[in-house]
């Protein structure tokens, strides 16, 4: 199974340290970039991410597509992509949504040429000058809907997940969507709204933030986050996030109501019945 | 300026990283130590963090007293402390609010004995063995009415925050605990309360927590902070943390609006317009 022409379109984060790990792998692969912002196409060149620039239409002979672009973007171009690759051409995408993608090519005769993923590993930081080659090692590739992915292309992306240091974990997209709402896509929102709150209050007093400490810079580092990748994940995955912030918002007035009646008693408990996610993250850091 | 008895009251994660950096600063002081739990004091000893166990009644003979107690207690024990202490002995708390300890000893014979402080550095983890010299590297001393604290015992206390690495910033009561709200405080409930969401709705797929990456790690990690340390800062902030939670209520409330509206433009303007905290924090990390 050749890995010889490996096309990424977006090389950000994600697509960037694709193509670091797959040039690890297979150091005779030519590594094709694509990506809409000529700065960062330029950049990856430059940074030797990519091999060389290429344009949609030269997909035709690519062994591997990695797709990394945002997941509104993603739901566009994947039909046009299985449109134009060969039978042999595995094509994977990276989105922190799975339910569109995975519909939006249900009933497409290349489906068996797709393979729906979703690696959980990022940084508050984005484009290929943040791309690195360990992003991946120890994080979990969620794999939807593996059964309609033809069996070779199942095997060589396994191989190539298993090399870049993941760990597979397999679900079915609404699954998928509905977790990750709560895992990831509400813990951005609670650092952005967090972030906001601060900065509107502190607007005038910048230097209020050298009392920041660290416990302000954990709760608040994914407000760095890109609002360009950010917004179409909400969008997409509207009805879970609705969900997720409904019950946080309620566990938040629920908490300042204990505390206006100054029941600290219950203010205690809801803390002390929290610690034990030290136990829970102990599997994940 | 004697720096020979030094007694550390409370020996958890600050005093006992107190107690390192005044053993570091000072090889031949003796490091007396005071803690309720019989089981820290005798980790302390273990592992080198302090010399001696003592009472609450042997410091006559102290030259500086380091108040490292919840935030209640401090309250209670402050002016105790202060009626055995001799006129040569410097007491400081290091205590998350300010306003309630300066008022408790407002009139106190022995104020200008006492220099209220608030290291802004700990990590989510508490108890002798989370103590470290490293501790307060860089971090900002916040120190409250300075004016009222005899100005031979300001001398020292400022040699010592830093020799300890710490940077100093003045601030009144009042304004400190307003400002830490937002910093700190909020933080801390922020994080709670998004582990609680989680854990409530994932209750039944504990091996969920595998997609958790290190997004839902960073905003929960203050979820792992000790319960009894913190409702006491509540319970005397509460004022001004049930404010800054009214406005992170909101500003999450308007944010779920515009997704139910599918206002994503403002979704994606809200996000952008928080983005620059990234310059903000630049100067904290």
């Amino acid at each position: 199974m050749g890995m010889k022409n490996i096309y990424i379109i977006g090389i950000g984060l994600i697509g960037g340290s694709f193509a670091l790990n797959i040039k690890k792998l297979h150091p005779k692969a030519t590594i094709y970039g694509i990506d809409n912002n000529s700065v960062h196409l330029e950049e990856a060149l430059s940074l030797n991410i990519i091999d060389v620039k290429a344009e949609i239409n030269d997909i035709e002979n690519a062994d591997l597509v990695v797709l990394a672009i945002p997941v509104d973007s993603s739901v566009t171009e994947l039909p046009k992509i299985l449109d134009s690759i060969s039978d042999n051409t595995l094509v994977i995408d990276v989105g922190s949504t799975k339910t569109d993608i995975c519909n939006i090519v249900a009933n497409h005769p290349k489906r068996r040429n797709f393979l729906a993923t979703h690696p959980i590993s990022g940084t508050e930081f984005s484009g290929p000058q943040a791309a690195f080659l360990e992003l991946f090692q120890k994080k979990t590739n969620i794999i939807c809907e593996v059964e309609k992915t033809a069996f070779k292309l199942q095997e060589k992306a396994l191989e190539l997940f298993l090399g870049m240091g993941l760990r597979i974990r397999y679900m079915n997209p609404k699954a998928h969507d509905k977790h990750i709402a709560y895992v990831s896509h509400l813990s951005h929102i609670s650092s952005f709204m967090l972030g906001k709150t601060v900065i509107e209050k502190e607007k005038n007093e910048r230097d209020i933030f050298d009392m920041a400490g660290s416990g302000f810079e954990s709760t608040v580092r994914l407000a760095k986050s890109s609002p360009e990748m950010w917004t179409p994940i909400f969008k997409q995955n509207k009805d879970n996030v609705i969900e997720t912030l409904e019950e946080y918002i309620n566990n938040l007035n629920e908490f300042k109501i204990m505390m206006e009646k100054d029941d600290f008693e219950a203010v205690f408990n809801e803390m002390k019945s929290t610690n034990h996610i030290k136990q829970i993250l102990k599997g994940i850091v």
